[in-house]
């Protein structure tokens, strides 16, 4: 074992998460009489024991952040160097290449693959990059190296600029690591083509986490009137012209977005099916109803209405409105597609509020089908933070 | 409205239930001081009001039972009878034929179709019906005339041996309703071919609510050595078979099942690949450890361990018991598919038994995928009762 690493000695009974496989430790864990932490580094590596002198593993520490540390190694044998970072990419990219025949997914996410901190997306040849914390910010020369060792790719972005990194008291900057970025990037997702804008997008420019919901909605489109609500670049949108819609309104306050939307329409050769609606969600559904504009299809697949656990009460509040606006906007027996990567919504409650609306105005719901993350975005099952995204394709009946 | 139904009135704030779109009406929350329920049929039609005299609907009541009546119609206007069964039977087909061009799915499904105490399985021109409930026993002609107006049927068999049966006061018979029914139905399932042993198989003889949990199974065996327990017909290795699995093993402990499964492994050309081991799943796993037999990909199916609440304690023990067992089996970074058809044993509680299963064993635990029940399946978002099925796709990994 090395001997390199500070030792830091958890109170009474706080290593009980970690042996249950959780991977963090709270400030309020650290037993800093007996091992005082204010001198460590942010970032910097530690050994973990528990009060009874029991070792835990290593982690990375910062003692600016209530979320103190993130276990790395159970054994303490391997510190976060390039070589556990290739054995870890190496690890997260054997389960994509055996589910994905094409290079477009989330290589690695945080926590679930054993790397707390680090986000890769992979856009074939091209990486974005998103460190978290202090500790992975540490080490960035070492991830951009075990990438290019694993992934030979032509370029790496690093985008930080999320909204976690403050917490770690780190600086928001966006930078090309290695290679060369270009503005946009193709992708394919379910046999369709986007253009991804790395730089300017949201977060790192796409969302793979609903592929599979998408791959899904080919069953419910064929011949159908889509409306796409907060529609970005038109992931849902987009797939549905291609899987066979008739039409499709993506509605979007963003007009950059909304300009992503039509490329990526032109790409597959289905702008005549596609058009765009400029405006704020709320008040764009509001005129819409007015307007008598119905639909067979709604797609609600809203930003995070409820970003931290004090917005709840309001957030819940705000996913009802927009859930019944789309239901109001939809033909008898209509399709409603309601998701929302709020980590802090239940999928129960979702339900439930999905219930309240259709008895609102009236209607019967039918559940028929629940989606969220996959392969590429699995789920921890001792951090329930890595369990989010939420996708439930509903039918909305007359009460008889 | 019709004054041939007896006015049945709510207790006090009892229409709160039926008011948030459940049907569901328990014989405590009956004023039955005010309208007696003893002289009332088993499964007669009943006008529902509420303690202040607003009519809530027209239900099916059984004196005999603890939910003790059944929300049929919330206008009061249409009674159990063969054209409201015509009519839910068509708005429950439209659903499964838009989703499925194959007519092999669960055609109607209770509560969730409108027509609570109603089971209909359909096998092309076969179909199979239960009846749970005497509201529904009493319509049985209806039922059967209705389905033949919709499907034009060959063949209807009534299966009516399940155990909720006995709380409504019914006897157990099957019985051939109309046309003729074969001993074997053929059907297709993600384009793989299965005979069907619908007079002496479980239930109506077929699974369908893992259909699309199976086709997602496909992305994981692809050369692997796979291992059903619990198989019966082989719905899962069959399947696992023809998705090109080098080898496949099915455990059951009953040997009609296991002579469906090599049939159905015949029908699918890939009889080499299939094998069988008769036995309990608990006895026969641990022999396999103990011969150092290993497996890619584990299945693991088995009946429902809590079929009722106060089951909850055992059943729980022993999903952790035969999940660990599967554990046990598989080789580094295998996939275990985890379900359960509990509807006692919530989706959270699964992944908890597995967390914990992985950590006894020390091994890391991701959670890939959740498949439920989908489109044939539908959930009722008011009756928690109809969200029952668990499939979650999971790799194990060594910890370091």
């Amino acid at each position: 074992m090395s001997t390199d690493y500070p030792l830091i000695r958890l109170n009474n009974k706080a290593d009980r998460r970690l042996r249950g496989g959780h991977v963090w430790i709270y400030s309020n864990e650290i037993d800093t009489k007996a091992t005082p932490i204010k001198d460590i580094e942010p970032g910097q590596q530690v050994l973990i024991e528990n009060a009874q002198g029991k070792l835990m593993g290593l982690a990375y520490l910062n003692p600016h952040n209530l979320i103190c540390g993130r276990l790395i190694s159970r054994d303490g044998k391997h510190g976060l160097d390039k070589s556990l970072l290739v054995h870890r990419i190496n690890i997260a990219l054997s389960l994509r290449q055996a589910m994905n025949d094409k290079p477009y997914y989330r290589l690695v996410y945080g926590d679930s693959d054993g790397l707390p901190g680090l986000v890769v997306d992979r856009f074939g040849e091209v990486l974005v990059v998103q460190l978290a914390t202090a500790g992975m910010e540490r080490v960035k020369t070492e991830i951009v190296e075990a990438l290019c060792q694993v992934l030979k790719p032509s370029g790496i972005l690093i985008k930080n600029d999320s909204r976690i990194r403050s917490a770690e008291g780190l600086e928001d900057y966006v930078e090309v690591a290695y290679g060369e970025v270009p503005q946009r990037v193709l992708i394919e997702e379910n046999g369709v083509q986007f253009e991804v804008p790395v730089y300017e997008g949201q977060k790192t420019g796409w969302f793979y986490d609903h592929r599979a919901s998408r791959a899904n909605l080919a069953h419910y489109v064929k011949g159908k009137r889509v409306l796409d609500v907060f529609s970005y670049i038109g992931g849902w949108g987009v797939q549905a012209a291609a899987f066979g819609a008739e039409s499709v309104m993506c509605v979007d306050s963003s007009e950059f977005a909304l300009d992503c939307v039509h490329r990526n329409a032109e790409l597959n050769g289905v702008s005549d099916k596609v058009e765009s609606l400029q405006g704020n969600a709320f008040e764009a559904m509001k005129q819409l109803a007015l307007e008598g504009e119905r639909f067979d299809v709604v797609i609600m697949d809203p930003p995070a209405f409820i970003p931290r656990r004090k917005d709840i009460k309001k957030g819940e509040q705000a996913y009802r409105r927009v859930n019944e606006l789309a239901m109001r906007l939809l033909n008898k027996d209509g399709i409603l597609v309601s998701a929302s990567c709020s980590m802090h919504l239940g999928r129960e409650v979702l339900v439930d509020i999905l219930r309240q609306s259709s008895r609102h105005i009236d209607r019967q719901l039918q559940i028929l089908q629940h989606f969220g993350q996959t392969y590429d975005h699995p789920v921890h099952p001792a951090i329930p933070e890595t369990d989010y995204l939420k996708a439930v394709f509903t039918r909305l009946l007359p009460v008889s």
